[in-house]
């Protein structure tokens, strides 16, 4: 797919966004979110998959600053709690880093599940009961991609207690805290995952990942694992060397 | 976006192939996939964010017509299960709904979460414990789209026991199944939700679900509010009518 003389199509740009989102915490600039490219995103959020089609999620939009400063101060808390799990020069190194953006980033978005959505019996949750938990996450992964399709950056921050989201937000009981995202213009984005580019971790290989039939079982005859290969040996990614 | 005289953007492109993204359970052909498309559709998978870049998934290939015979008992257990759970009507038009493709698809997918992968302690993970089955939940996510701008079809089973993946796939304790996919060529896709095709569920309206700094307040002036109102109206969505 690096053939410059090659036209894109519309399955490489797609790859083109998806390859190219990243987790974003020190690049946003300060410039509101045209409105309109706002609604386009949460409408792509909104267009996820649901459990029974049970659509569990709410956006609670958040721009005023006395809210984000409550949300900042509960990220401080947990972020000194966790700092104190790390030790040595791995917690010097986690305190170098940025985790999140929430003052900087114009917009915040609270993302939630709410638990009784759709009523007593959902088709398709009643053997697995956190699918609705799961169908909000993959409302936060539609986001995300539609942010990056219209160059926005987004940052995930799970570094708050789960109960801080609860009382700033005013949450029913029956709603829980999925997502606190932050959004908004980027002065740049990385070439790869920001922990990759600081040390912090690396990208696995898929190849291993990968199991036949059964957990742990490989099948090197599958030509699956060549094609795998391929694709890590650099044959073809967008946005990012695999 | 519907003008069609309008050259379609690189963001265009990304919206249709979320936009027209199904859950996919009787359309599928037997053709077998391309093991260059599935390890890309893989790797999109791979690519999705994880908390603290720990990368807990892994994704056990399913095409043993023995294997999936296993996981089809099962799902016909928790489906006759399921079924009680709703009356007359319901259970009716619930039984006449296909709602699996595991022996139709000429392959399935089982993707696993690590609940140890990363170590004892994950960045980001110690205050909101369940962030990696999250991550999970994202390459999912990302593997359906990929699998749609590849005009694959995708269809997520939930209606089976996670005790019974367990047994058939050897899962070790520390691994959790998160979704079991069918995957393949499909003979067409819906225009909109398999579930609002077949009068069991409608879309809901995303303004409703949108609130302002705090969960149930609605800001009116917000600007949002009418470029969500737009988007509603059917001012330019791909793949599907808002």
């Amino acid at each position: 797919m690096n053939d410059p003389t090659r036209t894109l199509t519309a399955a490489d740009h797609f790859y083109q966004v998806l390859f190219s989102r990243r987790d974003v915490r020190g690049q946003f600039l300060p410039d509101p979110i045209d409105p309109h490219i706002l609604a386009r995103v949460l409408t792509a959020a909104h267009h996820a998959p649901s459990v029974g089609l049970s659509q569990p999620w709410n956006f609670i939009v958040v721009r005023d600053a006395a809210v984000k400063a409550r949300v900042q101060c509960a990220f401080e808390l947990a972020h000194a709690a966790e700092a104190q799990q790390f030790e040595g020069e791995r917690r010097d190194a986690y305190c170098r880093l940025k985790l999140a953006g929430i003052a900087d980033a114009p917009l915040n978005l609270l993302i939630t599940c709410d638990r009784e959505r759709g009523g007593p019996v959902v088709l398709g949750k009643t053997r697995q009961p956190d699918t609705d938990i799961y169908s909000t996450v993959c409302a936060v992964q539609n986001l995300w991609l539609a942010a990056r399709a219209e160059d926005l950056g987004l940052g995930w921050v799970s570094i708050i207690e789960p109960e801080a989201l609860r009382e700033i937000f005013r949450l029913p009981d029956a709603v829980v805290p999925v997502a606190y995202v932050c959004l908004g213009h980027v002065s740049y984005f990385y070439d790869e995952p920001e922990l990759q580019a600081k040390g912090w971790a690396r990208r696995a290989s898929l190849n291993s990942l990968v199991f036949n039939e059964c957990w742990g079982e490989r099948d090197d005859a599958d030509p699956l694992r060549a094609a795998l290969e391929a694709v890590e040996s650099g044959a073809g990614l967008h946005g990012e060397s695999p």
